[in-house]
């Protein structure tokens, strides 16, 4: 049994939607975006994942348009991408190189976001009494949810439709959550592991640049 | 009145779920997604409309993440697609045949699915209190949802944007639900009748490449 | 204190969906597409913004499909814009003249249906006992919500993330109808003024080219 569910979901959520403001923030420099596209960007990132787990779960209205501390953290995540990318990209000979960097930079982000918000995800649906399934999906559904909203936004292909691994990290920590719920082991602690475990599985798998299989002599078109 | 709504509308979900998670399948292979793309494609594709219905409904959770029924559908529609396609592209000589074949599959699908979700949907409404207008609306969005998001995620024009007719179809298969309703006349035999009879107009409108009339002299920019 | 929010309401409302309704056409119209496809797109622009704030607010079903005034103000919005778009195109000699005209009748079109839902939205969340907060947020998400979907069903960067001001004159018309509200100054009239000053923000923005700050060296790509 958690004692304290409240404020460990306010600091899983606040971190959450800072990293994925970030990312956010990001791709909307990096398509060369003004200060208030920085800002709905990053909001969007931020906020995606959590409103639809509101709308899922009955919270009217979503906490994304009612805790203020969750509006600052995105609010933040933005403006401090726009102040600091001018100097960040000096550091880089190239621009290339740069691009390169930020692309990595949101990867890291979107990953730490993944796995803040998978976690958050499946313990505000417990603390509604979702079932154990709807539970991890809605975990799942909370990590992917920003991003998804955020590539689609921007117009590029999801990260969840991409080669590596990156919904199952999301569904594995939810699961684990609700597995530790039920064996009445969670705890902040136990939390933050699994928070910790679907970050490292997710990087790694960014990094060894594991895939999933496809399917056989498929014609991959990009039209 | 209709004695058992209930399993008649789970038996209408799972098989328009299927289809729709088919076609989902399709679609990602053809881009030449991994199989997490697949199985996400098809839960968007097969679950979409459902979510929508429900939140528009207020069900929470919707049954898309409650019901491991509806959940094994979509997986099990995404896995065939993932193992099958290259069986059935081996038919075929030439990959722009089988590309072709596909692209008929999915539209072949997506009409069952249409004239499924089409029903459903205004069933669910029904039985939810929704006014005759409501529910063909909601029978109408049901239908389209789930293509709708597979094509924004697969970043392809939606079908119901396209030439053919589509939501008039899935919108007067709804409006005959709550008409039969109204009459007293609505049964497993006759809802069935209505999914046939959307599927049949569907069909038949791109059997024949039945446009509706487009704006004279618009200029179509494919910008 | 409001004495007639409800009239007030409808009438904000059935102007907002006309004008959105109107901008949804023209886009879809542009880009070749059927009656269907320019009644589906009108509908989506019309009704999206406010589907959008019900949903947030746990109004189901949302007004957008019960509320046949606001169905038909789009759908003749709609029809409108398909029967008389060859008309007004013969006005001009040239095409591209003529696309220019119709991007500017969808600017100015968005700029009312930007102020009207603005305040109309803040006004349903605030008669739904939400928060300052969440009330100015959701009038500006009711403001916006529109226009991004068409945006992206339609395949154009969504306006909000391009240059000009946008997403700010919603936030502030929105904020000004909390601040009446907790003054006791809110009434038709001053939320009249209060879509007014939206609309001559938003309009001034675009004539004079206002854009708020870019991020320093920022590399825009357009992928």
């Amino acid at each position: 049994m958690l004692t304290d569910t409240a404020s460990l979901q306010t600091v899983l959520d606040v971190c959450g939607v800072f990293v994925f403001g970030l990312s956010g923030g990001l791709v909307a420099v990096r398509r060369g975006l003004d200060l208030f596209g920085v800002l709905v960007l990053a909001w969007v990132a931020g906020l995606g994942g959590g409103t639809i787990r509101d709308l899922f779960l009955g919270i009217t209205p979503p906490v994304a348009v009612s805790d203020w501390r969750l509006l600052a953290a995105a609010v933040v995540a933005g403006g401090a991408v726009f102040l600091l990318h001018g100097v960040w990209e000096d550091d880089d000979a190239r621009p290339a190189g740069g691009r390169r960097h930020v692309t990595r930079a949101v990867r890291l982000l979107d990953a730490a976001g993944l796995a803040l918000f998978a976690v958050s995800g499946a313990l505000v649906a417990l603390s509604r009494d979702a079932g154990p399934l709807a539970a991890t999906l809605i975990g799942g559904i909370t990590a992917i949810g920003g991003g998804l909203l955020r590539d689609v936004l921007a117009r590029q292909v999801p990260e969840v439709l991409q080669r590596e691994l990156y919904a199952l990290p999301a569904l594995a920590g939810a699961a684990l959550v609700v597995l530790l719920d039920r064996v009445d082991l969670l705890s902040p602690l136990t939390a933050w592991l699994a928070v910790a475990l679907v970050f490292v599985i997710r990087v790694v798998a960014v990094a060894l640049d594991l895939n999933a299989p496809r399917a056989l002599r498929s014609t991959p078109t990009e039209r």
